[in-house]
C-alpha cells in the first residue's frame, strides 16, 4: 500500500477572496468571486477534514480582517489574505477527513473558508452538529454562543433586570433580547426601522422598542422607555449609543460589549462620541467586552439549553438568508448599512 | 427633669466652605475659611454625634461635589452647598453622642465636615477606630476601603499577574502597588516627578516605574516597561493613560477604574482621549468602576487584613500632611497638580 496514492475526485472550488485591503467603508468591489479545483479529499498525509459549506455566517467583525494592520498591532484576528478566500464561521458536511473525531456525512460547525469547499488543517476548530432536527443553519446563529454566552456570563441577569439592547433585530440582539425574557427581565430594544421595531414586540417578544433613526435625542429615548435606568445595556454598536447608555445606567449596571459596529468603519476611532465612561466609577458599572471563542469549553451545556428552548418555542429565530455564493459579498456589505433583518447568512448548498 | 436643658459649651468652630460653584480647574478661591459656633453636645431630641475633628482626608473626588449639577444629573454624591462646610471622609473623636453605639471618646472615621466640630446626624456613616495603636491619619487612606477592595474584589489577582498602577504614588496606588506585590504580581507604575518614581521603587516596591511628564510616547513606556502585556490596570487618572493602557492590554484583562483625575476639571469630557475601547471585545477585557461606598459591609475584614500588613511592614505608608485647617484649600488644589507626594491630609488637631 505505501506509495500509493488513491485517486480523488476533483471539483470546481467557487470561493469569495479579498480583492484588497480596505480602509473606511468596505464595498462589494473589495471582494470577488473566483474559481480554482480542489481534491475532494485529504492528501496522504496530512490530519484534515475536507468539508463542503453550505451555510456561511455574515458577522460583522469580519470587517477588522479585512483591513491591513501593522505587525504587533492589538487585533481580535490575523488580516485576511488577499487573493485567497475568506474565513468565517460556518456548517458544512464532512466530506473526507483523517481525523479520528470525523467521518465523511457527518455535519459540523464552525471556522471555514467563504468559498464551496474546505479542506480545515485544524480540525480543533470543528464541532459536530448534534440536534440535526434543528434548521442546520441555526448553527450559525442562535446555535452559536455569543448571545447565549454574553448574556448568562457576562451580563449575568437578575429577575427584574431592566435591560437595553441595541441591535435588537440583529443575529444576537433578537437572542439577548428573548433569554432577557426567559430570565425575567423587562426588555427593550432599539433597531434601525420601524418595520424591525414591529419584529421586536410581535415577534421576540420586547417589552418595548424604539427606531434609533427616528429619535433626535438617543438619552432621552432611553429615559422613555426605561425611566429607573438601565440594569444590563447588551451593546452591539458601540459609540454614541454606548455613551448615552453609560449615561443611564443604574447603580451595579453591567455593559455587556458584544459588538461596536458604528467603529468598525472609522478611519479614526470615534472618541468623541464616548464622554460618559467617568459615570462607570460614581455607579460602580462593570463594562466587560467578550468573544465566543473563549467560551467553547461551556459549549455542549449552552447547546442544549438553547435547542430546548427553541423546541419548546421559548426562543424564535428570523434568518435573512442570501442565496448562492455569489450573493456572500453583498450580504457581509449589507451589515453595515442594516439592510439585513435578522440573522444575515449566506445558503450555498442544501446537503 | 422634663423640660431641663443642660448648659452647653459653646466653642469657635472655624470651617472651609464652598464660596461659589466651580467650572474647570478649582482655586483656592473658591474656598474660603469662616468661623461660627457650635455647641459642644447633641441637641435635645436630636440621635446624633458630635465630632471633634482630628484629621481631614483630601481625595480628587470632592472635585465633582464643587460644581452645580442639573436636577436628575447622574452624580456621585450632592453638590455641596455654597456657604456651608464641605464634607468628605475624616478622622474624629467623639464630643457628645446620643446614639447608643458611641459615647464621648470614642475615635471614629467617616463623612464628616471640613471643620473643627461637626453634628453627625446620620452616625450609621461612622465607624469606630478600632486600632489606636496605629497613626490614626491611617483611617483616612490605608485602613478607608479604596485600595483594598479596588484591587482585591474588582481587580482580583493571580500570582504572576502583570499590573500597571497609575498616579502609583498617591494615596491608593501606594496601597494598590504593595497589595500587588504581595498578591505574587509583578508592578508598575507611573507618577508625576522623578522623586516620586524614585519613591515607587525604593519605598513601595515596585517592580519598575516611569515619571508619565518625561515619556512623549505613554504606549511606548507601557511597552517598555511591561513588554508582555497588562493583566491589571488599576487607573485613577484616566483619559489619555487609560487609552494607552487598552491597546496594551492582555486578553481577560482587568481595568479597575478607581479614578479619573485627569478628567474632573475639564469643562467638556475628554472624548478625544478614548479611542481604544474598542479593544474590549477581542480581548475580554472588563472594564469595572467602584466606590468605596459599596464595601461597608466588607470594612471589618478589610481592617483586620490590612492592619496586619502595617504591623508586620508589609505595607508602608507615605502621607503627605497639611498643618491646621486654613491649609486645607490649598491642600485640596495640589492634588490636581501633583503637588502632594503619598496621601494628602490636613491635620486639625492630634486630640
Amino acid at each position: 500500500m505505501a506509495g500509493r496514492k488513491a485517486a480523488m475526485v476533483v471539483e470546481k472550488n467557487k470561493k469569495v477572496v479579498l480583492r484588497r485591503h480596505v480602509t473606511g467603508f468596505p464595498t462589494e468591489e473589495d471582494m470577488e468571486i473566483t474559481v480554482d479545483t480542489i481534491e475532494l479529499g485529504v492528501p496522504a498525509g496530512l490530519t484534515a477534514v475536507l468539508i463542503k459549506n453550505l451555510y456561511l455566517s455574515c458577522d460583522p467583525w469580519m470587517r477588522g480582517r479585512m483591513s491591513k494592520h501593522e505587525d504587533g498591532a492589538t487585533v481580535p484576528a490575523s488580516d485576511f489574505v488577499i487573493g485567497e478566500a475568506m474565513v468565517n464561521f460556518g456548517v458544512g458536511k464532512v466530506v473526507g477527513s483523517t481525523h479520528p473525531e470525523f467521518t465523511a456525512g457527518d455535519l459540523v460547525w464552525g471556522l471555514s473558508g467563504w468559498e464551496e469547499y474546505t479542506l480545515v488543517t485544524q480540525p480543533e476548530s470543528l464541532h459536530k452538529i448534534k440536534h440535526t432536527e434543528l434548521p442546520l443553519s441555526y448553527y450559525t446563529g442562535v446555535l452559536g454562543l455569543t448571545a447565549y454566552g454574553g448574556f448568562t456570563h457576562v451580563a449575568r441577569p437578575k429577575k427584574g433586570d431592566f435591560v437595553y439592547v441595541s441591535a435588537a433585530s440583529g443575529a444576537v440582539g433578537q437572542i439577548v433580547g428573548q433569554l432577557a425574557k426567559i430570565a425575567g427581565c423587562y426588555v427593550v430594544g432599539s433597531a434601525g426601522s420601524d418595520e424591525k421595531v414591529s419584529l421586536l414586540k410581535t415577534k421576540f417578544g420586547f417589552d418595548d422598542a424604539f427606531n434609533y433613526k427616528s429619535e433626535s435625542d438617543l438619552g432621552a429615548a432611553l429615559k422613555r422607555c426605561l425611566p429607573d435606568g438601565i440594569d444590563i445595556y447588551f451593546d452591539n454598536v458601540g459609540g454614541a449609543t454606548l455613551d448615552a447608555a453609560l449615561l443611564h445606567m443604574r447603580h451595579g449596571g453591567r455593559v455587556a460589549a458584544c459588538g461596536m459596529i458604528s467603529q468598525y468603519n472609522l478611519e479614526e476611532r470615534d472618541g468623541h462620541g464616548l464622554r460618559n465612561l467617568f459615570y462607570i466609577i460614581s455607579n460602580a458599572i462593570r463594562v466587560e467586552g467578550f468573544t465566543a471563542l473563549d467560551w467553547f469549553h461551556l459549549y455542549a451545556r449552552f447547546e442544549e439549553e438553547m435547542a430546548r428552548y427553541i423546541k419548546e418555542g421559548k426562543v424564535v429565530v428570523v434568518e435573512d438568508v442570501a442565496e448562492g455564493i455569489e450573493s456572500a459579498p453583498a450580504a457581509l456589505i449589507g451589515l453595515f448599512s442594516g439592510k439585513n433583518v435578522g440573522k444575515q447568512l449566506v445558503a450555498i448548498a442544501r446537503a
